[in-house]
């Protein structure tokens, strides 16, 4: 008899896939090239030309058998050393190939490191505005997920608000930054704070509270500002790690799971990920693709275009009004809409073929967010539909 | 705090994998041409040419930025329209797109399968021998395994034992065909008879029972057998797939559930998975895998080397006096040990560097596998050795 559990979630569609579905419809009839689809975080540029070297390398010249085999249950060996050194050396970190576990991009990532450190009735707090998708994992590993109320001004985090929500049943924080939707980086007074008021519930409650770092937009950070990695803030971490924006590569699903070598049982996570992933029939992420990503791990994809993007996108907000926070990285501006609802006003702005997601979707209402992954030209085209859309719906400001 | 549950998963190590290790030390000291290890299902042949060349041409021709790109949430439609049309080529079915989705080998399709017709507290029944991760991808989605006890004259189905185990709180039965570890296909009488009593009991307990038909073996059948699609004899079947042994491309885990056009609510079955791998953290294989085989879902590996395996090894099992019912399929070969006590039987084997598997390992003790997807000449080599062991330690037969 089927799940109906399952079934249920079906109604709740996407708002994301939603929109996106209707930019694809409008487009078929005005060109999609008119329409202005700021709805979907797809990277925009293609993988670094070092990824393709290094799949047309291993298919011309390594042994089929051994290319395509089985990866070790803890996934490849090689591999893992590879992310770990480039991490070692880029963050001061001392990682070894024991603490990492490759996984199918930050979503496989996240399964893990939920299941790895709270068990099903505890609760994950994370912090508005969130990744959406953040609930239906924290759901299919029996957990909870409180969300923290935005801080709106700077998109930091409101102490007061998250040292409330603390609580005995609390296992995990689950933090993004740079974080989708807002752009923002977390600043180092931030994870400063965050990580001391992590050790001092931890001793409270006499437990280790785990800090779940979601990074897939690390290396998307703008102004030369430097690269943050929380777990050399907070020793209970690990970090959830997506090669799908930095290196462009979203649907070939690779990431991995990092354990800081100081958290609790540091050296048992890694197995853990390993029998964990016997219960969710998600077995290694693909060989060659675990392969050909350890020989990318210097480089990624050209991201200057959503630095270029965000610049010109946000001096226009600006001019034509809009409260906005820039953005530190990611490609992704989450402006305050010009009136309360905005789901209201992300429905008016499709009459001017802008495709603009409610902030509502990411636990923030009043707010919408632009994904900036598209072409340059494109984004300044869409200035006049803003425009407009502005002068006509909100009048002269 | 890190979850007790899998930490206590850590102590149970896979008795397979515990003899691959032996294996693989063993010739470290001797050379591992002179080990015989039969202990591993990892295929021993190539990929066919044609998934490279199609791997090479996607590299060389597609844009990157839509080649590594998402897949939809219920993976790619051409993908899953070419596997339909393949079944129904080769199966006589009416599968659509719709009834497709592509999966991280059996081990994901598996995962789908169980979530989308059982829920947590439910039973799963499975017949011995069977594929001993089938307990943890059960009880991974909540569920009890119990194992009907084996048919050791033929390996097809005791009924009898079956149909007591039956209950009102039995959502799906699971089966493996040609099966690991005994090599034995289901004969049409078996599935025909399955099914009848699948709708039997559906009938008296009021609800769908589903059939879970795991195939990863369908294409590796001897003596120009038919391949058997059991979706075609029971309406409520799930089938999953992989192309680990057909294709040998274990390491890539591709794979799919095929929902049968006929069973309850067909239409919801692909959707379901959708939502349930948003849970599991196993959204879609990789883009590039499933494209890939799409384009070699009419060929195989050259799958001969194991039926030549087979007959050779089924003759020497019968001349040096073992009990043993001939495969019909795999790579696998399941005799009947020399002596009650398989795992003493296997670790004397060791002795005369013999990797073989104790039956306790799939629910069926007294018995041992052999793995033969080795090179032909090591199987010939591995006589001498096997004549030795039965003589020394069990005398003339």
């Amino acid at each position: 008899m089927i799940a109906q559990h399952y079934v249920d979630m079906l109604g709740g569609k996407s708002v994301i896939r939603e929109l996106a579905e209707w930019s694809a419809a409008r487009g078929a009839e005005i060109g999609y090239e008119n329409v202005f689809d700021y709805s979907l975080g797809n990277p925009s540029v293609p993988c670094p030309p070092q990824f393709t070297v290094a799949m047309l390398r291993l298919l011309q010249t390594q042994e089929p058998v051994a290319l395509h085999g089985y990866s070790p249950t803890l996934t490849i060996p090689s591999v893992r050393a590879a992310v770990a050194e480039n991490l070692n050396a880029r963050f001061g970190m001392d990682y070894t190939a024991g603490h990492i576990f490759m996984t199918a991009g930050a979503a496989g990532a996240i399964a893990h490191a939920l299941r790895c450190v709270a068990v099903p009735g505890q609760e994950v707090l994370t912090f508005a505005p969130y990744f959406p998708e953040y609930k239906p994992y924290a759901e299919g590993a029996g957990l909870a997920l409180r969300v923290v109320p935005p801080c709106v001004q700077d998109f930091q985090i409101d102490f007061d608000a998250f040292e409330a929500m603390l609580s005995p049943n609390t296992a995990a924080v689950l933090i993004n930054t740079p974080n989708n939707p807002s752009g923002i980086a977390y600043s180092p007074e931030t994870l400063r704070r965050l990580a001391d008021a992590l050790r001092a519930a931890s001793a409270r409650f006499g437990h280790h509270i785990f800090l779940i770092s979601d990074e897939p937009y690390r290396e998307i950070v703008f102004g030369g500002a430097c690269q943050q990695h929380p777990a050399a803030y907070y020793d209970d971490t690990l970090t959830c790690y997506s090669f799908s924006k930095s290196l462009s590569l979203p649907g070939e699903r690779i990431g991995y799971v990092a354990a800081n070598p100081r958290c609790e049982q540091a050296g048992l996570i890694v197995p853990m990920c390993g029998q964990i992933s016997r219960g969710t029939g998600h077995n290694c992420p693909a060989s060659i693709i675990q392969l050909a990503v350890a020989e990318c791990l210097d480089t990624t994809s050209d991201l200057g275009v959503y630095e270029r993007n965000m610049e010109l996108l946000y001096a226009e907000l600006v001019r034509l009004g809009f409260t906005v926070v820039k953005p530190g990285g990611t490609f992704y501006i989450f402006p305050k809409a010009l009136e309360d609802d905005a789901v209201a006003f992300c429905r008016k702005a499709q009459a001017y073929d802008l495709a603009l997601v409610p902030g509502d979707t990411f636990g923030c209402p009043g707010y919408f967010r632009m994904a900036y992954c598209i072409d340059t030209e494109k984004v300044r085209r869409s200035f006049a539909a803003l425009e407009r859309f502005v002068r006509e719906e909100y009048g002269a400001r």
